[in-house]
């Protein structure tokens, strides 16, 4: 296996749109002809209609027949963090770890990655981007019968590909218990043949998608957000410098604004960060420290302050979220009929960061923060989640910063798009992801448990497993390719 | 608070023995002095005449009046790793982080470091250089009643020191459940009160006191392992250049032996490893999902395979390790007289690593490892741990590269000493540590869950929490100061 895509080259991916199989206007009239084609009829019913699912005799836990999959149990929680100490909740129970992976391959020096488009039952549209591979252990396994997924073979066999990113990444600490995903990209020289219902892409060309509402599905952005476009490591070039190459050598990236060079700026920057690493790993440190989180398994059936009927199980306040039933049919999927559990929240969700320019450098201000599926108390998450990622009680004070996002006034809204949360596990579950940077004057109180990072002290701490949570992921990757 | 500690400081003070205050010959002599001054009388007794600690009615956990300290519970096991899948075992269960922190203050430029004198109820000798400060947090709350820690505000307020390390290591995965602690280095500009029993250290001391058997304790030898000489970032300078340099300054340090040159190269180089971080951490991961840790709680008294009588708890097979209690009479302790348990293996344990050059560069071979406490089901451990942290039953073959540590043979024994377990949990627990370094044409075949690694590359994962285990780091420290 030869030597990987250069520095250069990730960077020429991001700021291209130009492409070698499809145009991005090309690529929506496909996700529009695959989604005619392909049928997935889905509708909500009853408990009582699952086929293969049941709430279990004791517990009232909702289970799968073969013991895979996941299931829907009862968690009882304790922290000291935020304005509510102790609650109860459903969460999904799903210890095995999943493969989220990407084929990258270079045309002309370029590297693109190969994207499906898939069809969820939960997805607002029926089809979005997804990544090349999806697969839990059941699938292996072959727990529900299927096909094998497609293209599996490449992350399996690491003697047919390289290793670009193969990190331990963690779901939303709200609704799965300690879950994490094996976040994959692997580059291949060879010929890849290509199936129906995927594509070849830029990563300038998913980062224009990310503009459009729900198409790059969550867990492309989370995986795509792992990919660095300058290496941090000594010998990597600062951003200013290798932008200036790149578009000395394609001058069609003198189109992008001058957000986007700061952008690439932060990520590339060393020198001019607010804090060093040894501070940023002292303040998780700290926080870590300082936070408990303790949680204990509750069945299902008597979680306090949630309701079973027919259709649903519900908090009583109606704020969070609900379990409901679907059955689907569809074309183009392993298994062509179906039926399973989903999770709906309450309302939409706006997950949020704060930048600002400090000693010339895009920061961002990111928060220490608890919730109750996490693995280890703390993770780094955006300035504010609220809605799928906060629930907290209609009476508590509404989380800093939330105003920011809600009336930006006179700061500059640089990103916002409506996405969608995973398909297979939520329903009809959008959040709205914003980057709003504060004007220069903008003066603001910061609580110790925030603190301000560069794009690249982000990406380092990808590196380090389940630091950096999904939130902060999905808006990273809209922001950085 | 000023500018902290240059790169070449730290390398100065690993290179010299050179101290304004006590000689490394002063030093033994001092030592000596605290132990002959401090009186620490220790001696077995029966389970019944502890004092604040009983066996709980329900389950027979040893647990303490108060429910703070620790525990001493059952632990049942499975696991895909190793020879044995299946057993139970009597575990410490103590979840709260304590502080292991070294106050750090430049003379002359050069940084030294606050050890403390210590005595504790296992060590064989009675005195060990301690960290400034060892701090539980039944120590802040004051469980026992005694007095708070010395200079533990220098760790705790930050305004007056600069963080230098700051992180969440793992102790032993085979005696702790999930049990981490902070690991702190301070640096302060300001004068600090010396204190009886206390006395400023170059790295270079340490390191040769770390030669001689049970001198430097485990504690300080953990924190001290995560002092990076050489930084990694961009604009570090590499090892050799480095290196030069303070020979020019420093003629003294020419006295630097050819495998201390090889070792500040192996934590220099950046270009010349055998894998990039990117490979290593796709091993780490897929370590992680290759290997399974389930393990379940189970009362003290109903542990399969071991027995209780009036003065131990014991495997049947002897071969693991024991339960015991001490009584305790000591002069400069925070509480002058206690009883508490204390755990005993049952032999001498060995911790080996194998190094070697690769492409001019001295690698370190490390293994992927699962043990019951273990927090994320694999560490990064030496190539050999033996003994204390290997209780395969006698049947089991020998662990894999043990010959090269039992019959160096033709290979070079880079570093061998003995040194003590904690002294405050372990009763005369001690290892042989050794580094023994392969002649060039040695043939090796290595399984894949071990790995080839530089010193640079070990100090970078340090900083992912939990990743490097305590055997890897007590092994560190002896060789990188």
């Amino acid at each position: 296996v030869a030597a990987g895509t250069s520095e250069l080259g990730w960077l020429q991916s991001a700021l291209t749109e130009e492409s070698r199989f499809r145009s991005t206007p090309e690529v929506l009239e496909w996700l529009g002809s695959r989604a005619r084609e392909n049928t997935l009829a889905v509708r909500r019913i009853p408990f009582a209609e699952m086929d293969q699912w049941h709430f279990e005799a004791q517990s009232g836990d909702l289970v799968h027949r073969t013991g895979g999959f996941f299931r829907i149990e009862g968690l009882r929680v304790r922290t000291n963090f935020g304005p509510v100490r102790e609650w109860e909740q459903p969460i999904i129970n799903q210890p095995e770890i999943g493969i989220l992976g990407i084929i990258s391959r270079s045309f002309d020096g370029i590297p693109y990655f190969l994207m499906q488009a898939k069809m969820e039952p939960g997805n607002v549209n029926r089809v979005q981007l997804s990544p090349t591979v999806q697969a839990t252990r059941s699938n292996f396994s072959r727990v529900h019968k299927g096909r094998l997924p497609e293209y599996l073979e490449y992350f399996l066999d690491r003697s047919r590909s390289r290793v670009v990113v193969d990190l331990l990444q963690a779901e939303q600490g709200t609704r799965f218990l300690r879950k994490r995903n094996r976040n994959m990209i692997v580059e291949v020289d060879e010929d890849v043949p290509l199936r129906d219902d995927f594509c070849w892409l830029t990563l300038g060309q998913i980062k224009r998608l990310a503009t459009i509402p729900n198409l790059v599905n969550m867990d492309s952005r989370s995986v795509l957000s792992n990919v660095r476009l300058m290496d941090g490591a000594p010998g990597g070039r600062r951003g200013a410098e290798l932008l200036a190459k790149v578009l000395e050598e394609r001058p069609f990236a003198g189109a992008i604004d001058s957000f986007e060079r700061d952008l690439l700026v932060s990520q590339g920057e060393h020198g001019q960060a607010l804090h060093s690493l040894d501070e940023i790993l002292s303040w998780i440190t700290e926080m870590k420290t300082r936070y408990d989180l303790q949680t204990e398994y509750v069945p299902l059936s008597r979680v306090r302050g949630w309701t079973r009927d027919e259709r649903g199980i519900r908090d009583d306040g109606g704020r969070f979220f609900e379990v409901l039933a679907v059955a689907v049919q569809a074309g183009n999927r392993e298994v062509p009929a179906w039926t399973q559990p989903l999770l709906q929240s309450s309302r939409p969700g706006i997950t949020g960061v704060l930048a600002r320019k400090i000693r010339g450098v895009l920061h961002f201000l990111m928060q220490a923060r608890v919730e109750p599926g996490f693995r280890d108390t703390v993770e780094i998450t955006p300035t504010v989640t609220c809605g799928q990622g906060c629930d907290a009680p209609a009476s508590a004070p509404p989380p800093p910063f939330l105003d920011h996002f809600l009336q930006p006034g006179r700061h500059h809204v640089r990103y916002q798009a409506v996405q969608s949360l995973e398909g297979g596990r939520f329903y009809h579950d959008q959040n709205t992801y914003a980057v709003v940077e504060l004007r220069p004057d903008a003066e603001l109180e910061v609580p110790d448990n925030y603190l301000w990072l560069t794009l690249q002290q982000l990406k380092d701490l990808l590196r380090h497993n389940t630091v950096i949570n999904i939130d902060t992921r999905e808006l990273l990757a809209c922001l950085s390719l």
